[in-house]
């Protein structure tokens, strides 16, 4: 993570430490709440409310409620999926549903979404009009997003279009509507919001297609994952997708056929790099970071906010790629 | 169902056969929410919603979105209950859980909870703020409500006053809300809101009470459930607390420990009768019915308004009981 997104991200990792004494009973409720929210993670998606009021002047202590709210919402989202997804860990840990159990993450995930809300009951008039507006329509699609990625473990033919329409919904409208609402809290124009969340929704795309390429590409070390996940659970990402168009109907279920497994990430990997899959995704990944690139010439920040959206978009998609 | 509030359902129902059009993709994540929806119920909170706007002269169509967020949070909440409960039947009908599977009830739950802020849009600036704020609370304290009656199963010694607490915040406080929110659209009064809050807690504390009562004591042919339910589930209602409370513990352990069901049925309703416990839940029903009998007092309807606030409170009650 760039320097200066570390500096929101303390800050925001003090505010939450003051919420959590908010709401304590019962227990069994909020604890599951305390425990997600404390595991950290990148505070990606609340920084860039930060980002985005600061760079209009607007001040932190604003922005705070709303970066907060994004991020309660984006770890309610976290809570759900893994239970759907029967994922054990998170950042290390252990999910909420395997450290308590899943009527617990149900529920306690449930209150987070409430949470997200009243955290923007400190913004008023059209202000407050506007980001209950645009987090509805994000939160919506989000859960949209989940539905369709759900629903593309049992199709087999996916298109490269409804991959990118899937995490469109599920990854980068939410890192849009981060940016968007911080500039809501700031007062920005229609014209500057729409800059905003074109930006961060390009920035998004890039940054998951990014995660794609890591996910089978990158570097065990610093990568924090198994590499070859998606390989062997046979996710339908954008390599998955353009192999399979590319390659002929045996080579494809050849490789995808082995049984040892690491066999069978390398026989992949190798297909991707046959088929020039590989070269397409990361021209894909340049495609929507020049995307994104481009909205920020439609933004009237002075030159040091410029750097810092660029080097945000870079930085992105520049984790060991 | 009263007549009165009968007129009430069926414009609802009409404005949620309009509401299914609205979102139908993806499929299967919006195809629970209307099945749901379309399982009917007796409508009684958007009804008190929309009785609440009426007694103020406000159009039915103008509470008619918020009439129907109640309504779309009410069965979001019974989705994800119905999980946590295990429940295979509601209304008669297979649950999400059960008719798709738990992750696609997860998800529909979660997207049901989104609309229901989404319906509040159509209100404007303070009406917009008030009504969302009002429902933040009901949200929040509908989870803690949930999450005390989960509690409560892995514990001996609940209390009157905490089993009552459960009740307000599970139940009663979403009936006050339902008022209270009709009651900010028309325009109502900061004192009319309170008593119009206070009236929908008290008969929903009562309306509950009513429910464990016959839950117990009512009539197999018109209850709709079966009888000794939570005899059997050995839930910590109003009559077991009271009973525990009063007999001796041989008696209380030997009328529980009975394994024929319907001798354990038959014996623990001896032992509520003989302990008088009967009588205290019949007691407790009508003081929380007088208590909000007296709100109406304090809300300047006209007389047949008036009419239909105590016709509603006596109706709830005197269901057989």
């Amino acid at each position: 993570m760039d320097k200066f997104l570390e500096r929101y991200s303390s800050v925001i990792e003090q505010a939450f430490g003051e919420y959590y004494r908010r709401h304590t009973s019962p227990e069994h409720l909020y604890q599951p709440v305390h425990y997600i929210l404390s595991l950290g993670g990148k505070r990606l998606r609340p920084a860039l409310v930060l980002l985005a009021a600061d760079s209009f002047g607007c001040p932190l202590e604003k922005a705070m409620p709303a970066a907060m709210a994004i991020e309660v919402f984006h770890n309610f989202s976290l809570v759900h999926d893994d239970i759907m997804d029967r994922a054990p860990l998170r950042r290390g840990h252990p999910t909420v549903h395997c450290r308590w159990d899943a009527n617990t993450a149900i529920l306690s995930g449930d209150v987070m979404m409430i949470q997200a809300y009243e955290l923007f009951e400190t913004y008023r008039g059209d202000t407050f009009r506007e980001v209950i507006l645009a987090f509805n329509r994000v939160a919506r699609q989000v859960c949209e997003g989940q539905q369709l990625d759900m629903d593309y473990e049992n199709i087999e033919d996916v298109s490269q279009a409804q991959y990118m329409e899937m995490i469109r919904l599920k990854t980068a409208v939410l890192i849009g509507g981060a940016l968007r609402i911080g500039g809501i809290v700031a007062g920005a124009s229609a014209r500057e919001l729409e800059a905003l969340e074109g930006f961060g929704t390009d920035v998004g795309l890039a940054f998951q297609l990014t995660d794609d390429y890591l996910d089978t590409f990158g570097d065990p070390r610093t990568f924090g994952k198994r590499i070859g996940g998606d390989i062997l659970e046979g996710k339908k990402t954008f390599l998955y997708i353009t192999a399979r168009e590319r390659a002929s109907r045996e080579e494809f279920e050849r490789a995808f056929s082995l049984a040892d497994e690491e066999e069978k990430i390398e026989a992949v990997r190798d297909l991707y790099r046959a088929t020039g899959a590989d070269q397409a995704l990361r021209e894909q990944i340049d495609r929507y970071t020049e995307k994104a690139l481009a909205h920020v010439d439609r933004l009237p920040f002075s030159q040091p906010y410029r750097e810092h959206y660029i080097r945000l978009a870079r930085a992105l998609v520049q984790r060991k790629l």
